[in-house]
């Protein structure tokens, strides 16, 4: 009888021999506008289905990485200290046991959580951040914990420098000011993407999708769709191209499935993570 | 040129004046399901231009009754107590100017906020608490702040003999157990209602209203549908009974209208605030 | 091949031999709220297909039945009056050839064409009026062609007395005003239909449903539902009863099948339909 | 780590000890109409997770029952022997190992493989069938193996006076006519289904449940609604009282998931299958 | 106590101090095919608030711009007529008080009332019409109020080589060859647009933006969606550079927001109408 | 009286004058995910009614093509055998009477029906196919008769060198190897078509067009959507392109209207027929 839990497909290598880490976090408390990334997670398991574990891009099979999917965590609903906390708590149990941790969200200040994790090892964590907001405000409606705050309250972790981020197209301009002179910010699209890996080199690489960095035509199922986005060749190559240097850790964010009643968002999602644990997987070595 | 905010029908009575002033408070923080009251009370106010002001029930008409329609607060989402903290307050200036407060939710836990302001003046509240749901757990996902805990909380304020439960289909048997010894809880139905305000009554009286008491059939939008609950009938006549008594304050929680896309239960929410307002203007004097 | 119209189930007697001939008149222009009725005719006769045509409460059967289904009008979106004209037409050959139309809605406002067209040959009809609402508004928004006062154009045709209406709940002060003086209504459901129809005896009836004289909870699928109405059975037992008397035109109006993605109001105008095509079929010979 | 299967709520006795092994058939390749009921099972087993494992209606709790699920078969599609050739061979094991099966459907034509598979161990059973539609044709589209037909071939299985249904409202005249002399059958409504149990006393019962016997008012989510049902209510009163006889194995079917946006039609399902689950349980015990 | 009506984010500057006036037109009457374009501009005001006020295209900020939102006007559904005269009516007050008029839609045949009332004072005004149809057919259903006409009827005002029709990829025969000697067409995308705008120098410019103009993979929300159209970011620059020139008036029609649940289309408008307004405002100005 | 059947637009030439002969097959049993390509055809016929039926990309009119609608096939749901052997037969008498077929899907598993029915004319048929998948698979859930293995069974009735596979984005590694020894694949897009034609050069040709080749921003509306496929525009050229050589048969399959609330899919589906009928109308003619 079959009784294995449903996990993202051809993610199931046992965890001890695994190389990177699937787990997901449904929260969006935060959320100021339509909520429901919470069910990101699920519907990205059941999708991935729908998909086949071969990617003919990259000409490597899932089945063949080492992948483990650890589920959802549990999360109290209404506490956002205590989500944060049970994040930073599982992305630390992965890192300290030499894997890479993947965290599928749920809302985008999940983030934040991942990046403390790792910070501990990687104390010269890059972090590259694509997504259609600038993420940059002090507080919003008074709360230093919001989705809309997540890149402030990182930098504020990394300094200077150190976050990349790209297809920024929203924020106040307080926000892209603020950007001017502590973060390295490519808007509208990954223009200089080649150039700021040949700097960061081989040092260790976080890298958050904010799947809203895509256009809503081809993206719709996400809680603020911002028009004007990349395409999924353009971030597909991006993600190619940055599996080759030294990522250490990743979360893919911002999927609500119930806003795209077609599927078509959370099939895109599943694709996008496939190619993303590929990518990673084969590192520098493809073709 | 139209420059009036979008209130809910017939209630433009300005605040000094009013008897009741209707509220919304649109967060659905600690929903553990489908979230979505955040949308509540503005679905309201669009959709009671569907309904008319007269009630051919009660021979009274809105537009003659003194309402006031205060729009919704502004909540930081994803700070449940600042969230708590908010409406209190709200409802403290409401009742300290002598009107009647009506939150419209969101979130069955906001009732949590609205006793405890009015507590301050009534001391002697009882509550009447219509729900499919005991919401008597201690904690829930060790939570204590969570729409699952709200009576139990309340409780904990009130002390026994004060909690009047109508319609209780679901809870764990640790809940069923509580009632017996602390609350006065009558499941399934509304039996019983007229020994309760028999004995009550002249003594304040805040009704809490979780309008997933009804059946699914006549209200589908809610995050927890539960069968074999009360029909609109029921409820209505319920209403107009407590009408009668001395009722202080009160609340309409748990409307998520995008799970329902025909509208049925944002219109019906609406003709039953509608009703409520006019039972309780009209108080014993109908008929 | 395949070649034939899509007709609603069984009614395909040839014109010539049709004793009831069923239109549809898609045309919602006046609905001040949400549109949608347009889709009603052709959606009933694609979910008739769901249904059977034998009825095992009638014990009939529609393919024994005299129908002819003449299809949808083509109509002059935005020109009201040109849209009545037409109606009415096409009403007045149904009854010069001898037999009963059956109009299919839209909204109600076009009820006043088909019972303009009956008035011809019948001087002393009278009207039997289901709904929740009065529709006895003298202008909506300044227009006197609206839904909201198609009862209140045909009062102007035919008269005080001649207007029975049916499960009334919603309407202004002034409606039912109107009412008490000018039509005979009864709120909220069908008591004194019985009484009613012994009255009226042999005089020709022209029979109109707004379906949202049902209770949402069965039919959601209409532009303003209304709380607190009839059941399926119901209405379905007001049929039967009525069909025994001398019912000589009529109309089902008010489905929006858009609105209720599950189909099943569709579906229960269908088998409403069958029933009235069948009641009116047997007339008082059952049983 | 969380690596459990998502099994229905409370379900969680492994095989051994478990008295009642549920099953899901998530196959829909008949269904002439709407399809979608493939996604029964598994938006059951979601949704478990909005109800609780206590039923105050039976004062029992399913964590204290002995149940087992199996999780969903794999079928294949397009292939409807196999189909049927699979379900039976699971439910041949079940019954094999002393334990009572719950299929949970998918279309209605899956009940012909589990009844088949009884029949060996059973052939005395007697079928108890609830539903909208008879099911009685010969052959749908020149088809014998189709949900339209599935009664008709369990009565080419069983014979006369075996099966008893109730709560029929749709068919054609032929059905209804073959149902007089071949099946017992109860129109409309569960009357006399006392008098059947008295009748059958301690003979093994087969109960299969067609949801779409409820009324499309508290089940929408369903491929051929068909208004007149029987209320949630009627229905759990129904399955008390069968559960207190001797029930050796049993089915819900034809949830269609989707159908109903709200999510009200798969909960009201999980509420039936909890009530079916512990009735059976506790058969002749309580209260 | 919040008592601001609801206004297009940023929009708040006092009519008397405003330079362009927005306001709504939500009339959908001559909609042959799906309605729903009247619920256009109240989506846009709610949708407003998940974009920024400040645009990194243009780097100039709506809360620096002098728009007042003026609401949505009362109009009275079923005559047509009489809703062209209301828009007409506010239109002539707007560029009386020598304010930029810009009309949100609602159905394009509104657009024939807004140049009506511009032609008085600006007898030379230039039309630039961005859309998928031509819709310069003589009558539609033999009616010559209609959205498919509109066109036509604005030609029979400005008469040849003042109409510039950009993006048509959809037609009759008679429509296609009725542009060649009487409008000056550009199908399919903007080609010619610099061209156009070089001729026109500052004469006076009526921008109408049918937002079908877009491909439907960024804007599916609209009733009659034709695929092959332009991008997001094509019609952005097309609007940049237009806004450079003399724009007197505007409008922007067609969006119907039930049509796209996920938002996407909703949300693009407002970022549309967001750059419309400040690349007016700014003018040539700009970088 | 309109007693014409719903035919798609302009395609109401008599069967014995057609060149060209539209039939639809709304079958979806193998599908083994989302279901609801049966109601493609109806979908497309009635959405056609949004379209024109003039082409301003090829200047000619469907009008004046010779296309005959046949409606859609009645087939036995549940029993795919039956179901190919039926569209076998209808696909033969057309070719039998010198037209050409041309298939509305359902499901892509009907192709073979389709290429089967031509070989005895055509034995020399080359298949020119548009896919996101490679369809390539031996069995799919032990069946040899399934959505997944379309062009693995086609590929046992014509060999290697016949099969041009277009736009092929998702398969298994053993699919994407058997293509290299048995067709001609070109992966993602479609380069290499113009020599691809040059080879075939008057051959006759079956075009099998899945849409979900097209990129799921444009086309959501399928069961299984996968990122990163071809445009409109792309798919427009490649069959003007097509048209011009000796297309002898054609499909246009996966269609699911339901999955894209929107419309859009269907539309553009419609759109895309249109250009079809007209290419292969006017052949090597146009420009």
């Amino acid at each position: 009888m079959n009784q294995q839990p449903t996990v993202f497909i051809g993610c199931d290598t046992p965890y001890e021999q695994a190389k990177i880490v699937v787990f997901g976090a449904g929260f969006d408390g935060t959320t100021s506008y339509r909520p429901g990334t919470r069910f990101g997670p699920m519907a990205m398991r059941q999708e991935s289905y729908g998909i086949e574990t071969y990617s003919p891009y990259l000409n490597v099979d899932l089945e063949d990485a080492l992948v483990f999917d650890a589920q959802d965590l549990d999360l109290p609903f209404g506490n956002t200290k205590r989500v944060l906390t049970r994040i930073e708590a599982m992305t630390k149990q992965i890192v300290m046991d030499e894997k890479i941790p993947c965290l599928l969200g749920g809302e985008h200040l999940l983030t934040l959580a991942s990046v403390q994790a790792m910070l501990a090892k990687y104390p010269q964590l890059h972090i590259i951040h694509f997504d259609a907001h600038a993420d940059l405000r002090d507080t919003y409606l008074d709360e230093p914990l919001s989705h809309a705050c997540v890149m402030r309250r990182i930098h504020e972790l990394v300094g200077n420098e150190k976050i990349h981020q790209f297809g920024i197209r929203s924020g106040t301009r307080e926000e892209f000011d603020f950007a001017k002179s502590h973060t390295k910010m490519q808007r509208f699209d990954f223009t200089g993407l080649t150039a700021c890996l040949a700097a960061i080199k081989d040092k260790p690489i976080y890298l958050s999708i904010d799947l809203d960095v895509l256009d809503p035509s081809c993206f719709p199922g996400t809680g603020t769709p911002e028009a004007g986005g990349v395409s999924f060749m353009e971030l597909h190559a991006a993600i190619r191209q940055i599996g080759q240097y030294n990522v250490v850790g990743m979360d893919l964010m911002e999927l609500a499935p119930g806003l795209d009643p077609s599927g078509s968002s959370s099939a895109l999602a599943c694709k996008i993570l496939r190619e993303l644990l590929l990518a990673v997987t084969i590192g520098g070595q493809y073709e």
